[in-house]
C-alpha cells in the first residue's frame, strides 16, 4: 500500500504551537465584531461550477480546484469539461452573494456578518503562499448610509489594536479615499472615461515608483502632456491632516457631487474618535485598490514601518445585484488573517496565560490503582480552578519527556511514584 | 450568465443563529478538552488519494469527493480514472495517522490531540446526514497505559455535562468494554475465532432484539446449540453496578488475560470519582463497535432517555503503524458534533448572555454628522464594557427592523433623531 506522509502539496499541517496562535487570533477576532453586532455566518466549502466561473472571481477562476461528478454522473468517455459540477470556493465573496440572495428573507436588515473559513487556490505554491488559507471577511449588507463604513473601519481598527498590542505594535494607519474622488480628478485633470482604469493601475504604483515615476509612466503611454500636468499637479497639493473636502475644493470639485468628500470627512472624523491614539486615519488621493467592483468609498489598513496593506475594502453597491439578481447595497473589509499570523510569529508572540499555572503529573507505569486515583482526584480539582493538567506515564527517557513539557508551557512537573506525596 | 442561489447539494448555509450555537459548543468543547492538556492541531481538506482509498477507510471511500489534476496534469483523453490525484477527506483518522507520521519528531510524547473540522462524504443526502459536516476527535497517541483511557472519559464526560446542563440534560451513561473480553466470551462459550466477527455483529444488535433475538439470529445461522446456549448464560449473569472483574471470573477467565478485566475496573473507579454524579460508568459486555481497528478497550457515552450514542471510541494500537508504518499505541474519542448540535436545537437552547444588555441605536438618515458622532461615541463607551452595540440607520419600516433586532437578542433599541437626548 502507498502512503504519503506530507500534506498535499502547498498544504499545511498546523503543530500545536501553531494552533494556540491561529486560535488566540480567531477568538480576538470573534469578540470584537461581536461588540460591534457582527454575526458570524458559514457557507460550505464547495460551490457549484456555474458561481464559481462567472466571471466575478477574476484571475482567482484559473485557480478553482474542480471536484469530479461521482458514480453514474461520471461516465467514461465525457469530455473533461463536464466532468466537474462544483469546485472547492476561492474567495468568501462569491460564497456570500451565492448565501445573501439564498437566505435573505432570514436575515437582519442591515446583515453585519463576518466569515471565517478556509479557500483554496491552486495557486504556484511559493513562501507565503498556500493552497489552503484562511480568510476572514467582514461585511454589511443593506446599508447605503456611511455608518457602514464607520462601524467596518471602527472595528476593524478595534481588532488590530488588540491582536498586535500583544506584541508591542500599536501604530496603524487607516488609508481612506472614494472611486468616485479617483475619477472625478482623473475627469478634472481632462482624461477621458475610456482611460481611467490604466491611469489608475499607474497611480496604484505610486508608493513604489514616486510621484515622478507616476508622470513618466503617463507620458510614456502618450496621455496628452496637459492632463497629465494637470493630474500630477493635484497630488503636490497632498499634505499631512489633509481634509477631503479641501482637498477636492481645490483639484475636482467640478467634477465631483459636493456629498462624497463631505461623507469622506464626517466617516474620517467618527472613526477618529472610536479608535486608539496610535491609529492615524488618513485620507489618501493615492489609494486605487485593485478590485473594479467598488463603487465608493475604499479603505486600506497598514502597520507604520511594514510595507503592506493587512486589511483593505470598500464599498461594492452593484456587485451582489449583478451575481445574484438580488439587488443589495453593501461595503466590506478583508482581513489578511494569515499575514497577520506571519507578522506576529516574526515578532515571537508568546502566549500569555496571565500567570496560570500548567500542571503534569508524570505517574510511574508501577504505582498501584489507589494511587492512581489520588492523582486523578488532584488533578480533577485542580481543573475545576480552570487549570491545565496533564495526567500521563513517567517515560523511561524523563529528561526528553520533561523538556518538552516545558516547551508547552507546563511549569509545574512532578514525577509521581507509590510514595510521592501529592 | 448561469447562477444558483442554493448551497451545493447536501451542503449548509449556517443563518447567525445557527453559528451562534456552533461556536458556543465549539467554545465550550476546547476550553474543557484544554485544562485536560490537549492540543488542537489541525489537517489539510484535502488528501493524496493514495491515502484515502489505503483501504482503512471502509465503505467511506466509496464516498470520495474527488478533485480534479489542474493545468498540464489533465491532458484530453485521460481515462477517467487518472484524473483525481487528491480527495476530500471523509474522516479525521486518515488526516491524523498521516500528520503523526509527518510530524513525530515536533510532536510531545504522548500527543493529546483534539481536531476539530469538515469531512466530506458523496452519500445519499437524507434527514439529519450531511455531505459536510463537521467531526471531533480527540486522540492520546504514544500512552499504552490505561491512563489514556481515564483522561478520555472523563474529560469527554466532562464536556458533555458543560455542554447540556444549558438544557437541563445531566444523565449520561458510559459504556466500557475491551475487545479481548468480548473475544474471550466467544472463546470461552465455544466459538472459534473465524466466527467471532460474525457473532458480535449480531450481539450488537442486542438492543434492538434483545438477549432472545440474538439467541435466535446465532442458532439460526447453524452455529452448535452448545456454544450459543453457552454464550446466552454469560450475558444472562449481567447486573446493575456490575463489576468487569467479577463478571470475567464467572464467565471467561480462563480465556483472558487477569490484566484486562483488572484494568477496565481500574479506569471505572478513576473515571468515578472524577465526573459529575450524572455520569453513570458502566461495564457493558454488550458493547460492541463496529469499526474493527480497536485492539482494546471500546466506550460509549449515551444520554439517559436517547436511544443512540453522542460519543464514542476506543483504543487502536495497531491502527497508525498499519497505515504509515509508524508503529504507536493510539486511544481516541469520537464527538457526534453534528447529533449534539440537533439535540440542543430541538430542546429549543437559549444563549445565556448572563444578563447583558444588546443595544441598537436606530440612526435618522437626516440626523446631522455631530449627531453621529455622539452617536458612536456613546456606542465605543458601551463597547469597551464588552457589551454589544450596533449602530445602523432606521428604516422606514422601523416595526419590522426593531422585530428584527428583538429576535436576535437586542434589547435595549434606541430611534436617534437630532434632538434625541442620548
Amino acid at each position: 500500500m502507498k502512503f504519503i506522509s506530507t500534506p498535499v502539496k502547498g498544504m499545511n499541517d498546523f503543530l500545536p504551537e501553531d494552533m494556540r496562535l491561529r486560535e488566540h487570533v480567531l477568538t480576538l477576532i470573534k469578540q470584537t465584531y461581536a461588540t460591534y453586532g457582527f454575526d458570524q455566518i458559514e457557507t460550505p466549502a464547495m460551490e457549484h461550477i456555474e458561481n464559481l466561473t462567472g466571471k466575478q472571481g477574476g484571475e482567482n477562476e484559473k485557480l478553482i480546484f474542480k471536484i469530479m461528478k461521482r458514480g453514474r454522473e461520471l461516465e467514461k468517455g465525457m469530455e473533461t469539461g463536464e466532468l466537474s459540477d462544483s469546485g472547492l470556493r476561492y474567495d468568501l465573496t462569491v460564497p456570500l452573494a451565492r448565501y445573501y440572495s439564498n437566505n435573505k428573507n432570514n436575515l437582519p436588515t442591515p446583515l453585519k456578518a463576518l466569515q471565517i473559513g478556509n479557500v483554496w487556490r491552486a495557486d504556484k505554491p511559493q513562501k507565503g503562499r498556500f493552497r489552503q488559507f484562511t480568510q476572514c471577511d467582514i461585511d454589511i449588507i443593506g446599508d447605503s448610509s456611511i455608518m457602514a463604513e464607520i462601524e467596518l473601519v471602527a472595528a476593524t481598527s478595534k481588532m488590530l489594536t488588540r491582536i498586535f498590542s500583544e506584541v508591542g505594535i500599536r501604530e496603524f494607519t487607516v488609508h481612506i479615499n472614494d472611486r468616485r474622488i479617483l475619477k472625478g480628478m482623473a475627469a478634472a485633470s481632462g482624461f477621458t472615461p475610456e482611460q481611467y482604469d490604466d491611469v489608475f493601475i499607474i497611480l496604484d504604483k505610486m508608493d513604489k515608483i514616486g510621484l515622478e515615476g507616476v508622470k513618466e509612466s503617463l507620458l510614456a503611454k502618450e496621455y496628452p502632456a496637459e492632463a497629465v500636468e494637470n493630474y500630477i499637479r493635484m497630488f503636490e497639493k497632498i499634505t499631512p491632516d489633509l481634509k477631503c473636502g479641501e482637498f477636492c475644493k481645490d483639484t475636482c470639485a467640478s467634477s465631483l457631487e459636493a456629498k462624497v468628500p463631505e461623507n469622506i470627512d464626517t466617516v474620517m472624523n467618527s472613526v477618529t474618535c472610536m479608535v486608539e491614539d496610535g491609529v492615524h486615519i488618513v485620507f489618501d488621493p493615492t489609494l486605487v485598490r485593485g478590485m473594479s467592483y467598488y463603487t465608493g468609498t475604499i479603505f486600506e489598513i497598514s502597520i507604520d514601518g511594514y510595507n503592506f496593506s493587512i486589511a483593505g475594502g470598500g464599498r461594492y453597491d452593484e456587485m451582489i445585484g449583478r451575481f445574484s439578481n438580488q439587488p443589495a447595497c453593501a461595503c466590506g473589509f478583508s482581513i489578511g488573517f494569515e499575514r497577520i499570523i506571519t507578522i506576529l510569529k516574526d515578532l515571537n508572540w508568546k502566549e500569555d496565560e496571565g500567570g496560570k499555572l500548567r500542571t503534569a503529573f508524570l505517574v510511574d507505569e508501577k504505582a498501584d490503582p489507589a494511587k492512581l486515583l489520588e492523582v486523578f482526584k488532584k488533578a480533577t480539582k485542580v481543573r475545576e480552578q480552570g487549570m491545565i493538567v496533564t495526567v500521563q506515564p513517567l517515560k523511561k527517557n524523563a529528561k526528553f519527556q520533561i523538556e518538552t513539557l516545558e516547551k508547552n508551557g507546563y511549569t509545574d512537573i512532578k514525577k509521581v511514584y507509590n510514595d510521592t506525596e501529592l
